[in-house]
């Protein structure tokens, strides 16, 4: 985080990533998050006419399912971002998790590289809440500094984990009695089915643990890592080790319950 | 639900009920739900100060803690919304959370009766989005008509449930181990901390399922059961009997899964 009382300095380049990704997030956010909205193709056009249109309109949700629809507006909105980016940015490299899906795994090297999720849990939408950080100089929401909760004792602190997509007994029961244990330490427990929302919850002090184990790849907390520790919080390996952004495994805490939690989280395995 | 192509005909009472009720909830939004905010006592003055004020400036909440603050919140919105409708229907009877929790039971008889609840989920706050229905008249979010989901695949069905409050081993080990068998047969779940929001949630079809044992009285399911039924939804008890608003039991399903559900719940016990 920024030193306190130092103005924060930043880079006109930094400067600039974060307006062409907000602008970037904005656009797609159009299509996708501030108005619950669908989408439909229009034939008639060359390419992908994206419309504005309300989620509680469900005729077009019941024809096409709703899973099928998300996942198009999915692509439609990493398409979006990638391409505004590249215009931008036409050196840079671009991860993503449609883009994964269709060319297989991408290797994060050191150069300048994009994570982008435009669209975190399938059948979730955030409206109107735009989360930023910039490395070394705090997190936002809606453009006002935000950080973690100053909860010091885990019985009274709010637990966010998923449930997954495997259906396996091994892996289910396993986070079943994970979740058991953990319930008899904290004061309750939320599932929101994002795991950005999940970070972006601690950063803005609405939770203050989370876990979740078996997620689909780095666009899952790239950015939520980068917004958590800007608000004072922390993100680790479950085990307490430094945390992977390639492990699919991810553990976070406000500023002051991570080895409380470690502790909580090693005697539930 | 309305018939079909039938003019909705609205006696002027329920017009009138309707339009208080709506306009108590926007005052009580003020304080609660529209911006995330969180109040003050101003002790300078005679009575309760109602402050607008940004939920992430967090000195309040930290100095007072936040299940407090929230808490108290409720208390004076309670208090807001029944000094309006008790202006407007003197003779009425009025049932709340905060009311009970100071006055005891409060019987539920077949005199008019408002049962409120102006914050459910003490630690959601949902802002923005007004959900209301008239008995045989249909269910609406912010003035649009909605309904319930189309699907009739337990598997592909998203459940919501809470993890309630209840934290000895026989309570907790029956709900993990109910969720755990849950899981092999939905898609997925949501824990979203407030029952009100999760019948809402199967009213506009962002879930299908949701079932709670031991919530903390009718406030938490009156109006959410209204919402989901004109929605086209099902309420009912988790056993498949009629639905008790007094038992602290709910189950809830669009018009489609009530009875693959019911055999879920039978075979999760």
């Amino acid at each position: 985080m920024a030193e306190k009382g130092a103005t924060p300095i930043i880079s006109p380049r930094a400067l600039n990533y974060v307006h062409n990704a907000v602008e970037a997030a904005k656009k797609a956010g159009e299509v996708s998050f501030c108005n619950l909205i669908s989408y439909e193709f229009d034939s008639q056009s060359t390419g992908l006419q994206i419309i504005r249109r309300g989620f509680y309109e469900t005729k077009l949700v019941e024809h096409k399912g709703l899973v099928d629809l998300v996942t198009e507006t999915d692509k439609a909105c990493e398409e979006l971002i990638f391409s505004s980016l590249k215009q931008q940015y036409p050196d840079h490299k671009f991860i993503g998790e449609e883009t994964t899906a269709a060319c297989g795994v991408t290797e994060l090297t050191d150069e300048p590289t994009w994570i982008v999720d435009p669209l975190d849990g399938t059948t979730n939408f955030v409206h109107g809440q735009l989360f930023t950080a910039i490395h070394g100089k705090g997190a936002f929401l809606n453009g006002k500094s935000i950080k973690a909760s100053s909860q010091t004792e885990l019985v009274k602190s709010l637990l966010a984990t998923e449930a997954g997509t495997k259906r396996d007994k091994a892996t289910l029961d396993a986070s079943t009695n994970r979740i058991n244990s953990l319930l008899f330490k904290v004061r309750s427990l939320r599932m929101s089915g994002s795991c950005a929302l999940n970070l972006c919850g601690i950063a803005c002090g609405r939770l203050d643990l989370f876990y979740e184990v078996g997620f689909g790849g780095p666009w899952d907390v790239a950015a939520g890592a980068v917004i958590l520790t800007e608000a004072g919080g922390h993100v680790f390996d479950p085990t307490g080790k430094e945390f992977d952004i390639t492990a699919q495994r991810v553990a976070a805490s406000n500023g002051f319950l991570k080895d409380a939690f470690v502790d909580a989280l090693k005697q539930s395995e």
